[in-house]
């Protein structure tokens, strides 16, 4: 049986070209770009030329690039290093109420620590207002936080904006663009944002690779003390072949990203149609047309998010149910909960996120499994049951 | 020409079975190990088989492995993490003055935020005494960290008493074993060690996977907040190929390490021997036993480090002059200085390290090619000049 990879947000297959660039360095001999000598200076040429192509893709210089392990890591080092520096000596942060677990965790680490933090709230279709931001700001704020697209709903927020407004009263903006860049133009001098984080993968380049954008100039406290990798931003040895990877996937999601977003926007709104069409009690969650092009998400009344995926999954397609990063721990994600969808409804999340090599043919077979998978797990439901009996 | 690679200690080649797993699972599409399908199910077993592996190397339970992204962040996390997670209510740390600049500046990091910090001196050797260690707790002391190896000068340090005095005393202890782990037997039960780091790049894994061998039962606060990923203890997805890579360069250590041992240990010591008859005015650094067996360090009077790098470089041997990690700054390594090596023969340090392709004949060459080399160098150094006045 063929196999239906629908878990872009869970992390990207790695493009063959990214593979290349990594199995060719590692075949060579790997080296330390801190070392001296010839083999050293190679892998350093291979770093610094990973960065060149990573900061053409969010167009920015070279320099502001400093690569992390995760995007979690480049969220955390944003947040704590942007609110730990105190660059106008506030100690309140702001973030909205739907960020990245590691933000909000994050966030409840600093507060620990003597920072205060507001959690802005959300409309319905997650979207945050800026007007909501400002409302928030206080002469104590010194660091906002708002992610440039939402992984478990798909939608694209007003960074711009947002952006704006912080920069206007010198607070510091971060953006976690984990779900975005190299999927969606993403430009951080066109966003005006101060940090910008991105996971390689995200756009087919390898796992444990990523990087924080930090404008020229913009102190942070380093999470990671020791060596002057990474400007003395980021100690340890870098992860040259990961490092390779990623900006080879920047070169190639430069080259692909429209046309791929082209086609799967395309592919993405028949299954938005469609779904609700062949299928009762669908609903989408996320901005029906500001959101990620590849990215479509739905709760389904009176079945489990889990039982989907899993016998989805025996059909050959695989999907993802809320976060990624929670799925295991089987509770309801805070990213639906915090756009007012009830308890239970929040429980029949599902996310299908498409990556490169979806055809028209995958979502027809997605359309003709998944109604009846729905159906006989309603079957075992004494929510249907109830919901049957009240409707009779 | 044959280049000869003696920078162990700034990264080993990959081996080739850690490069066909990393390989194999790249090439057959990569998954989250966080995700509930088939996919993601793959990658957590091969995280899963990773651990059991890289645990039967340390002789640890699998669940006391967090992997991180490189020895440096291991070694970051543990020393805040413990400190920091105050077990005893103490705020005072002790580390020896050797340790690598990861331990050191997250020293100074914890003394920014209110703790106390006592840096313990080593003998010109580089040995820790223990009773030094003993002589310098206070009731308010609550972690301990002295490297098992020294990078600089191969020094192996007496853990297993300074682990001894401190559990007696209910002090939690951590060493920094990433020169160590793969290269010499590793057991942490018999060390008696709280916490534990290495690194993949140390024995023929890849670059940006390590890890943080922590005991069951022991706390620490996490640098890296967010999602379920290591128990909680180390948010981010997990770098899979990363991963895999680390397990089966553990596997292969514990197949290679005690032959390779024995192999590189003559090898090492003939160097040792000849070098010194061969040209003036060379010091051995480190213990001339208690030191890892693929490790040679010297000091050469009259000749900057540097400038014996290059030369020899040209000639096809790549070396390290002082801590890889601070090379580019051309500072003299504070191992040195911190055992009382004057800082103008700090300058002449090199470290000649082996992996595990090295030959007799690689060493022969090398004992050829090195002494003209610093003879050359010599003739332009105004030091030696006034030594050879001196000596008339």
């Amino acid at each position: 049986m063929k196999r239906i990879y629908l878990d872009h947000i869970a992390g990207t297959p790695l493009h063959p070209r990214a593979g290349a660039v990594m199995s060719s360095y590692l075949e060579s001999g790997a080296a330390n770009p801190q070392s001296l000598h010839a083999d050293g200076q190679r892998a350093r040429q291979i770093v610094d030329d990973a960065r060149v192509k990573l900061a053409q893709l969010i167009h920015s210089r070279p320099e502001e690039i400093i690569f992390t392990s995760s995007g979690s890591e480049a969220n955390n080092l944003a947040l704590k290093g942007l609110a730990l520096a105190r660059h106008n000596g506030g100690d309140h942060i702001i973030l909205s109420s739907i960020e990245h677990l590691s933000l909000i965790q994050a966030a409840r680490s600093l507060e620990k620590t003597g920072f205060e933090a507001t959690r802005v709230a959300v409309d319905s279709q997650g979207v945050v207002d800026p007007d909501d931001i400002e409302r928030a700001l206080t002469p104590r704020t010194s660091v906002v936080s708002v992610m440039l697209a939402n992984s478990i709903v798909g939608t694209v927020e007003p960074i711009r904006e947002i952006a704006r407004i912080c920069r206007s009263r010198g607070i510091r903006f971060h953006t976690d663009a984990v779900a975005a860049v190299g999927n969606i133009p993403v430009d951080v001098g066109a966003l005006g944002v101060d940090s910008l984080s991105l996971a390689a993968d995200q756009f087919y380049g390898p796992q444990g690779s990523a990087a924080l954008f930090l404008r020229k100039g913009v102190k942070l406290v380093p999470l990671l003390d020791g060596g002057v990798q990474e400007s003395g931003r980021r100690a340890g040895t870098e992860n040259v072949p990961g490092i390779a990877g990623l900006g080879e996937a920047a070169s190639v999601a430069m080259e692909d990203m429209e046309e791929r977003g082209k086609r799967m926007r395309a592919l993405r709104n028949r299954l938005i149609q469609e779904l609700p069409q062949r299928l009762e009690h669908v609903v989408l969650t996320g901005h029906p047309e500001s959101r990620l092009p590849h990215h479509a998400s739905f709760c389904i009344r009176f079945v489990e998010g889990e039982g989907m995926l899993l016998h989805l999954d025996m059909q050959g397609i695989a999907v993802a149910s809320g976060s990624a990063c929670a799925s295991k721990s089987l509770q309801a994600s805070h990213v639906l909960l915090e756009m007012g969808i009830d308890h239970a409804l929040a429980q029949g999340s599902l996310v299908f996120s498409m990556v490169d090599d979806i055809t028209s043919g995958d979502i027809d077979y997605l359309l003709d499994v998944f109604p009846p998978i729905v159906e006989k797990l309603r079957k075992m439901s004494p929510l249907y049951f109830e919901y049957l009996e009240n409707s009779r």
